[in-house]
C-alpha cells in the first residue's frame, strides 16, 4: 500500500517525525552564527554518544566516506595494518586500503563467525619490529549480522603500543555500548541512517589524541577528506566545505530525542530486540546465520532452508509492506536480513516476527511451528 | 524577524516549498525499485540540464567533492595542468592539485578581474610536446562575482588536441548557457545548494567520453571519490554507496520546477537579476567589484568606498532580515555580495537594492542618490 511501507533493513533506518520536520526546514548561511551553535551543540552530543572527550568531526557524505577517512588521515603508503574480514564491510576496508598502497595483512574468517581476538593478539604480539601500524575492523558486521570483540581487540592493539584502532561502527554506534575512550579506540566511523534514526547524508569520524598524533605522520593525498581541515574549522564551530545543513537540522533532533531516551535505555531496548527477534525466528524453524552468541543488535540475519530467501522477503514486502534487506554477494537468496535498529519499538518486532509467521503460512510452509515464533518474541518483549 | 530571513548568498540559496516538502519526507530504500527509478529520471534531468549526452554522476558530497573527483578521477601523479585562478576558487583547484602531487601551472590574474583566455591559448599553443593534460578553470568565480570566458578556453583546449577541460559550474549551472557537449567541456563539477534551488549535501560530475579515456590512465589513488565505481552503478540506476536519500527527493522536485521554466528562461531571469543588481548599486555610487563586462549571473560583488561592508551586511541582515554574503579573504570588509542565483524572483532583486539604499540612508550615508537605485533596477526588471 503506498506510503505505508516500513522499512526493516540495516539503512536507511525509520525517522522519526521530529527529525523529519527538521529536515524539511529552509535551510540557512552554513556561515552564520545560527549554525555555529548547531554545530556546536551537535559536536558536544556527538561526544556523548562516542563517549569520548575527543574530536568528533561530521563529514557530508556517506559512512564508506567516514571510513575511508579514518584510515586515510592515518596511514601512510606502504604501512602495514591488519584488517579483520567476516563479512562484505571488511572486504571493503581491506579494498580501501589497498587503494591507497597500504599493506594489508588479512585475517578471516568465515560469514557468519566472529573474529578471533586470539588471531589479533598472535599477530600483534608476534610484530617485535613495531611494524604495523593499525588494526582495522568492523564491529557489526552488516553483511552477516555478527558483532565483533571490538572491546577485546582493541585491549589487544593497546598492548601492543604502537597500532591504533580502526573501526566501522557504522550499525553499532546506537545500537549497543561503544565507550570510545575506555575501551582505547582510536577512530570511530559512523553514519547518519543508522542507530543516529536519521537519513542518509552525512558521516562521523571520532578521533583519539593517537590518531591525531598519527595523522601527523600521515602521507596519502587527500582533500575533501582531509581530517585537518575539519579538525580546523571545527575549532570555530564550522566546517571546511558546504556541509548539509539541513542534515544537520535533523541530526540535532535525533540526537536531542536520543538524550532524551538515555543510552543505556537505548543499548537495553536494542538488546531486547535482538533476542525476541533471534527467539522468534528460531522457534518457527529458520536458523540464525550468525553464530550463537555473537548476533548484532542492529540486524538479524536468517538463513531459511526450505525456501529461498529473497522469495520470502518479497511476498512479505508485497503482502505486508515490511522491507526486509536480502543477503549480499553468496548470500543473495540464502539469508534475509531483519533491521532492528534505530528507531525501532517493541511493536515494530513483533509486527516482523508476525508477518513473517503469516507469509510461511501464506506459502504453505507451515510445518506446525506457526505462532510459536510470536509466542517467543512476545515472552521476551513482554518480560518484566 | 524569527523565521524571516532571506537568502541572498551565493549559497545555500532559497529553497521551494515544494522541494523542502520532498526532502521531509520517510526515506525509501537505496536499493528499491522505486529509488532506482528516481536516479534514472533525476540522471536524464541532470544531461537536459549540463546540455549533454555524456554520463552526470550524483556524488554524495559538497561542490567540493565533485570538484576534486573530476581532477583526481582523469589525472595522474606529475601531471601537468594549466589552472586559472583570479578568486578563491580557483586557488582552490590549484591546492587540490597539488595536494594529489600534480604539476601545476598557475595562470593568475586580479581577483575582479577575468582570466585572460590569449594567455591559455598561448601557453597551450606553446606546448608542442602535448605535456599538459588538463585546463582546470572556474566559470563564475563565487568570491569576486567574475564570470570567465569557458567557451573561448574550452576552445583553445580542443585545439590543443590532447588536454582536457575541467571546469567549476559550481555557480554558473543552472545560472547561464553552459552547453557542455556544444562547448567541448570534459568535465563539470557542481553541487546542489546553488542554481539547483536545494538545499546543500549532493555535488555532481559530468564526463565526456574523453574525460573517461583520461579516467583510464588515471592513477591517483582514491575510493569514495572514485567515478568509475559511480559510473559502473549507475548502468543500473544506482549508487556505489549509500546516497543522500532525501535529497535525491528533493533533487527531482527542483529539476522538475527547472524544466518548467525552461533553460532559456532561468538564463533570462539571471541576466536580468544581474543588470538590476548591477544598475540599482551603480545609480546609488556603489562601485561593482568584477570588471565591466564580466559580471556573474549569480552573485554581484559589490566594493563600497565610504563604509565597510561588514557593517553595511550586518545592517541589511539586522533591520531587514536580508543575509548578504561578505567578502572572503583580503576582501573582508572591502566587498559585500548580493546573491541572486536559483530560486530567486524580481522581487526578491528590488527588495535586496532597496534594503541596501535603505540602510545607506539609515546611516547617515545619503549622497543624493538614494531612492536611484530602486529607479534603475526597477527599469530593467519591468522593461517590456
Amino acid at each position: 500500500m503506498q506510503e505505508k511501507l516500513s522499512l526493516m533493513i540495516p539503512g536507511p533506518t525509520p525517522v522519526p517525525e521530529s527529525v523529519l520536520k527538521a529536515l524539511g526546514q529552509h535551510p540557512i548561511g552554513h556561515r552564520s552564527g545560527e549554525f555555529q551553535d548547531i554545530v556546536r551543540r551537535t559536536t558536544a552530543q556527538l561526544q556523548w554518544l562516542h563517549q569520548t572527550e575527543g574530536d568528533v568531526l561530521t563529514i557530508t557524505g556517506s559512512g564508506t566516506a567516514a571510513m575511508e577517512a579514518g584510515i586515510i588521515n592515518t596511514l601512510s603508503r606502504g604501512d602495514k595494518v591488519l584488517c579483520g574480514e567476516n563479512g562484505k564491510f571488511g572486504e571493503r576496508w581491506v579494498k580501501v586500503a589497498k587503494a591507497y598502497g597500504i599493506n594489508v595483512e588479512v585475517l578471516k574468517t568465515e560469514w557468519g563467525q566472529p573474529l578471533n581476538p586470539e588471531e589479533f593478539r598472535k599477530v600483534l604480539e608476534g610484530d617485535k619490529k613495531k611494524e604495523i601500524k593499525a588494526v582495522i575492523i568492523t564491529h557489526s558486521e552488516t553483511s552477516t549480522g555478527v558483532l565483533n570483540d571490538l572491546q577485546t581487540i582493541s585491549k589487544y592493539v593497546r598492548a601492543h603500543g604502537q597500532a591504533i584502532t580502526i573501526a566501522d561502527c557504522v550499525t553499532s554506534l546506537g545500537a549497543c555500548d561503544v565507550p570510545m575512550d575506555n575501551w582505547g579506540i582510536d577512530v570511530i566511523a559512523s553514519g547518519s541512517q543508522k542507530g543516529y534514526m536519521m537519513p542518509p547524508g552525512l558521516g562521523f569520524v571520532a578521533m583519539s589524541n593517537r590518531a591525531w598524533e598519527a595523522q601527523q605522520k600521515s602521507d596519502l593525498p587527500k582533500f575533501y577528506l582531509d581530517l585537518s581541515q575539519y579538525k580546523k574549522a571545527a575549532s570555530k564551530n564550522s566546517n571546511p566545505f558546504t556541509p548539509a545543513v539541513n542534515l544537520y537540522f535533523s541530526l540535532e533532533a535525533a540526537l536531542n530525542m536520543m538524550q532524551a531516551e538515555g543510552l543505556t535505555s537505548i543499548f537495553k531496548r536494542h538488546h531486547r530486540h535482538r533476542a525476541a527477534t533471534q527467539a522468534g525466528m528460531k522457534a518457527i524453524g529458520l536458523p540464525i546465520f550468525s553464530a550463537e552468541g555473537h548476533g548484532s543488535p542492529a540486524i538479524t540475519a536468517v538463513a531459511p532452508k526450505t525456501i529461498d530467501a529473497e522469495q520470502l522477503r518479497k511476498e512479505v514486502k508485497d503482502k505486508f509492506d515490511i522491507l526486509l534487506a536480502g543477503g549480499q554477494d553468496h548470500l543473495k537468496g540464502k539469508v534475509f536480513r531483519i533491521g532492528h535498529l534505530g528507531f525501532v519499538n517493541d511493536r515494530d518486532v513483533l509486527t516482523a516476527v508476525s508477518a513473517i509467521e503469516a507469509t510461511l503460512q501464506s506459502l504453505g510452509l507451515d510445518n506446525g511451528q506457526i505462532g510459536q515464533g510470536l509466542k517467543a518474541a512476545s515472552e521476551i518483549l513482554t518480560a518484566r
